[in-house]
């Protein structure tokens, strides 16, 4: 008998049919003789819906009361699948983040969960039901609710994984697994059976959006194997595991980013303890840096580039502004129109010339090289965004990874795909 | 320094808008120096709209998992209406019933409150903030939600108010007080400036909406004085509490209640017990009888009228069809086109004929009486449907109720009086 938690997100429970559709999953596994724990998200647009409501009557909405309106949504949506699930004759109870025993910091709107007391789960599994959890909510020592922050409901269902030490992780979602590259844009991009933690928390940080880093590290840390599928299909999905069977191919999978802007601060002194200062208060504001690159100074100058998300730059322009004055720097530049393009693979440790033939292709499709950062398993260089798509297939081309076929299906909607499953039924 | 309790019904928070109307209120009183404690129905429609999600997956939802659902609508306006506070510049505190220590039975969908620790509500007040409670939610002493059924936001309020020892509780709705008779009916009803708890139980009893029979006993019961009043306009409204001021008037409203159905059994045996039997099948079907009536038997066999409300007629008839075999009753008449009309005043105990006056009138009107029943501060009939506006009228003016002015007010839909009453800004 093994334990299984299987987790939804906001896509796969958006109607009423849906929710119903997953019931019967759960089902399925329960009258295999399963112990079966489902993590949701809020059903559908929810979330944003509460967002939006929120900031209609207060435009700064006070972190705790915010967490709390967003977590009514996955309180709404896991006693909904409850009673779908009863509908079936097989007993179930949601819980909340509470109830669930998530205990959490009281960083209010991004909680960190430091402990799962998972008492209450094991009773009413032990009871033969199916437990449904509320995702993405805690509780402070205080009694106080908390959210993890955008798809936090991953890192629930992952936390909750190690601490009921089941057997495996479902995250079902809109995508059906982890491919070699988006096959929106790469259309022989191949799904992957198995990828390890480095590789995807690798992929993860270039930006690819099937897992949130987080859950990945969790997953890492306490050993959890996550199962990555569609909640529209019966196919095959993506294990994310300790990584034995990925040593043979040398790159894992391929990812562009349009979502990050390059910023470069032009005629910075270079002093020590001035990145120290640059960065601690760009931190201090709030915003996310993703790359940095420095090069080497002249005439005791230098330029220093990053990367932040696009979103973020209005909060960090008036930050910039006040640095440059304080820190004597000549100016900064913004440019929006730019990609990440990042390979990622754990064989290149010891595989040279893997860069190299990432330059060449980029350059035979005439895409300059903006900033290049690398670790010891991924190469990423931020280019111009024109001509991205071409280099991203060229790119897959070159390091043979192509499929024999086109995957057709991953271009299809969430509505498509749900469509076509309901006429194979 | 008093300690206010303010309860605002769903049509009161039913758009961003007016969630900020009833912030400006609150911080108002905040302002006058007041401590306060809100306490919040769910926004709109938010309750029927999740009600119909749940049957949409489960015709029969659970009761645990129903109350859970339902009960996060007061937990996103509580939310809403603190942030709605915090944008004024006054802090601000939601708290679940959990976190407010309503503490109720374990029957879902209709639990009572047992106990209300207000610890953390006089924490929160002691650092001078608005408190806002979510209405109609409590926790039973395992840890799950239960809700307090159909108006349990005014008991939620009342409760606190007597948990709390405040000055006086304040229930907001879009009717603005207790009246003479209901205002779309009679023209010239008038508003009561007090009404007695007896008086006001009475009221609610004959189907006056105007507050929930429950939270009227619970304040009698603790002495919380009520003030009933319009959330849309600064107009007096009616205060509820111990009867004095109203010894003087004999008859202190008039109700009409179109919502019930007649139901007669014919030739019932007449056995000591056999009454007891057929009610307590009744109660044990889950139906709700309002009033009984039974006449002298002729031939060992009689025949027993009641009514119930329209709405369980569907789960009643099953219950009749077998209660008629066993019992061996002659079969049974349900009459849908019926009206109940009850006169309530605390001063008929002392004053004879009041009765007679009322048959008298509704003679007059040629309205046929189907049944009487009378307590000791009421007397109701049942008469047929037709003419009974034109009674009520009648009534109204033979009891003296008149008011000198029409209120013409009261016909304003809820949108109406706002729009009228952001005019007069």
């Amino acid at each position: 008998m093994a334990l299984l938690v299987c987790k939804f997100g906001g896509t796969s429970l958006a109607t009423p049919e849906r929710v119903q559709a997953v019931a019967k999953k759960l089902v399925a596994y329960h009258r295999q003789g399963e112990r079966v724990v489902a993590v949701v998200s809020a059903m559908g647009k929810t979330t944003d819906d509460l967002l939006a409501l929120a900031k209609s009557v207060n435009p700064h909405p006070p972190a705790r009361e915010l967490d709390r309106l967003l977590a009514t949504g996955e309180q709404a949506s896991m006693a909904v699948l409850a009673m779908a699930i009863e509908a079936l004759g097989v007993h179930s109870t949601s819980l909340s983040g509470r109830q669930a025993g998530i205990m959490t910091t009281t960083v209010f709107s991004r909680a960190q969960i430091s402990e799962v007391r998972a008492d209450r789960i094991n009773e009413e599994l032990d009871c033969g039901r199916i437990v449904v959890v509320a995702g993405f909510q805690g509780i402070t020592p205080k009694g106080d609710i908390t959210t993890l922050g955008r798809g936090g409901s991953d890192t629930t269902a992952v936390a909750l994984a190690a601490g009921l030490q089941a057997d495996l992780c479902e995250i079902y979602s809109d995508v059906a697994g982890v491919y070699t590259a988006d096959p929106r844009i790469v259309q022989r991009a191949s799904k992957l059976a198995n990828i390890s933690y480095e590789d995807m928390l690798e992929l993860a940080a270039a930006g690819s959006g099937v897992l949130q880093m987080r859950s990945v590290e969790l997953a890492r840390n306490f050993g959890v194997t996550i199962y990555c599928r569609s909640a529209f299909s019966a196919d095959v999905g993506t294990y994310v595991r300790e990584g034995k069977a990925m040593e043979e191919s040398i790159v894992t999978g391929i990812v562009s980013d349009l979502s990050k802007a390059k910023v470069t601060l032009r005629g910075v002194p270079d002093r020590v303890g001035l990145a120290a200062e640059l960065f601690g208060t760009i931190a201090d504001g709030g915003v996310l840096v993703d790359m940095i690159v420095q090069n080497i100074s002249e005439f005791g100058l230098t330029d220093i580039s990053f990367t932040v998300p696009k979103s973020e730059l209005s909060r960090l322009e008036p930050i910039l502004d006040k640095l440059v004055q304080i820190l004597g720097v000549r100016g900064f530049i913004v440019a929006e129109d730019v990609a990440k393009i990042s390979v990622v693979g754990a064989g290149m440790q010891s595989s040279p010339g893997i860069a190299a033939q990432m330059f060449k292709v980029l350059a035979n499709c005439g895409v300059n090289l903006d900033m290049i950062a690398t670790s010891s398993i991924r190469i990423s260089v931020v280019v111009g965004a024109a001509g991205v798509e071409q280099a991203m297939r060229e790119l897959h081309t070159a390091y043979g990874l192509d499929s024999d076929s086109d995957f057709a299906d991953t271009h299809l909607t969430a509505a498509e795909l749900e469509a076509k499953m309901t006429k194979g039924r």
